[in-house]
């Protein structure tokens, strides 16, 4: 039966997700998923979804939704398209753009699902270092024949940030889209959203899975001019969100104040978490994200194993030409004095 | 901008699905919904998993929502994949088999998505008319370079079911996997499931819209060999099912008594709606569905107009050379007496 599936796919790996261990006494600093609980809002919304009306279907363009997302970044509801995750909407984005044996771009170390998002199409992705301060050389990204950039920013693993006048000099010097993946966006101090008015090949993408804590849920959505949306509308799933994220996702971006209170605790935890670490010893840049990184470390993989042995996941990862490091997430401050105790008595 | 779109979706149209009319006063018979509400013990189990947890990435594989479903059909958790609606299914199946390019083939007239899953992936969807009894030649399905058949069974529009034998006659003749769309199948008296243990060809899919009241959540999956299976884990997005989808589709299936008390009631309205659609005129297949096919009618379109000013919807159902149809869900029993009264005073 193997023999039916298309080549490439037989070919690939597949992409790993982050272990998914929900024992209560593992503290879980391997997913960048927000240590707070989501909004009471957001959950009174779903609650007040859940009835008889599921058994219609959604609304296929989640409208209402729509408005509320475009009020927040100041844009017409139709440049606001939903989807099931952000990473839903990458993976429309990938079709819609780069297809069969077309070329991505995207810079290296970065979000290891651009790589199987072209593998799952048949297409290549090509990795452009960033340079050593982890800013992006335009030139190096604006390879001939690209047919999509992805540029997550900030960047997982290393949680730096690109300004928005650096991000225009790359979608300038681009003959493709621009994806610019904000999943982390909310623990930054900058954005791209502004950027989509000015430049017609950005492309914005959001995640409730970080900031609104609601990895659960698979919610996301892209910012883009209209008639990019509408070009994505033909390509995605005809009901791609169902009705429970909607609502709960829609309130949970009108949930202002739980949104910044917990973004504040956990930046200020962000704060401790990286002068600890770097005190420990483990080298990185600043991160504008809800993990840190500790860039290659000899003992990387044993730490991974030693924390591990004490019910503390962290992420190891490995990048081709880079020694492992350790990405770790911002979690509440009980859960990060954990880390820090352990890694006091591994290091 | 639209021309960074890869050239096949600039052509494209994109799927319309049906009017998603949501006045209370609406008779809604146009996208065969269940008139009757999901399962409680769904929406406890819902309620149950709305809470802390959401901030947490639900399981990629949905491993518990697997027992359930393999339980229910007899097949183990391997050869369950839980996807974001079955039209999820049916796009990860498009893109493991059949690729840019590629052939796929359907009889006609069938579910109106095959074509836009086949358009979206750049790929080519060649339709066999079924035969005057809606049953399928074998031969005429199987044609050479075929990379995937669809079988929608029960079909749409037309109702009708064909049973396991004549599936499996198809299946082996087939030097592709055969997809046997088994949205409707909660209201017929045979199903397919079976078959995927007999012959390595065969991938059944189900949907929890139609027979679970649960179109609003998003939710279906695919019957098929544990190698199968894992092939299409590998080109499904990583999450794609959340949290409470699953934990409601798995409440959903194991309460038995709710499903089937639902189930009988839509059969016996079937009955009623039938008979009476007959002696008004409307001629058609016997229904194995949740809907009535009244194949072409010359005043299809103007009753179907006619009815909307009524706020009844149903579905007007135009496929190339046969004459427009109307495609009637079954409602409740009220609704249908509004329907069958409206029909009475305009035919």
């Amino acid at each position: 039966m193997s023999g039916y599936f298309l080549p490439h796919v037989d070919r690939m790996a597949g992409y790993t997700p982050g272990e998914q261990d929900r024992a209560p006494t593992t503290v879980k600093l391997n997913t960048n998923e927000n240590p707070y609980p989501p909004s009471p809002r957001a959950l009174d919304a779903i609650r007040a979804a859940l009835g008889d009306d599921l058994r219609r279907y959604p609304d296929p363009l989640g409208t209402a939704f729509r408005v509320v997302a475009g009020r927040l970044h100041g844009v017409p509801p139709d440049m606001v398209l939903p989807g099931n995750g952000s990473d839903d909407v990458l993976t429309i984005l990938t079709r819609a753009f780069v297809g069969p044996g077309g070329l991505a771009v995207s810079p290296t170390p970065s979000y290891i699902l651009y790589r199987t998002l072209a593998e799952i199409e048949g297409a290549r992705l090509v990795e452009v270092p960033f340079r050593p301060d982890w800013s992006v050389d335009p030139d190096a990204l604006a390879l001939p024949g690209a047919r999509l950039a992805f540029l997550a920013n900030p960047n997982s693993p290393s949680g730096t940030c690109l300004g928005p006048a650096e991000v225009a000099a790359v979608a300038r010097r681009l003959d493709c889209p621009l994806v610019v993946d904000e999943a982390y966006a909310d623990f930054a101090e900058t954005d791209c959203v502004a950027l989509v008015a000015e430049l017609p090949n950005v492309i914005v993408t959001r995640s409730f899975s970080k900031g609104y804590s609601l990895a659960g849920l698979r919610l996301g959505y892209a910012v883009a001019r209209p008639e990019v949306i509408a070009g994505l509308v033909k390509v995605k799933d005809s009901y791609n969100c169902d009705t429970l994220s909607l609502a709960g996702g829609a309130a949970a971006l009108e949930d202002r104040a739980h949104f910044e209170r917990n973004r504040d605790r956990v930046k200020a935890t962000r704060r401790r978490l990286t002068d600890a670490l770097r005190s420990l010893g483990f080298g990185g840049p600043e991160s504008l994200a809800n993990f840190v990184w500790c860039e290659g470390h000899p003992r990387a993989a044993e730490i991974y194993q030693a924390l591990k042995d004490r019910n503390i996941l962290v992420r190891l990862m490995r990048y081709q030409g880079l020694p492992p490091g350790l990405r770790v997430t911002v979690g509440t401050d009980p859960e990060t004095d954990r880390l820090l105790d352990a890694l006091e008595s591994i290091v």
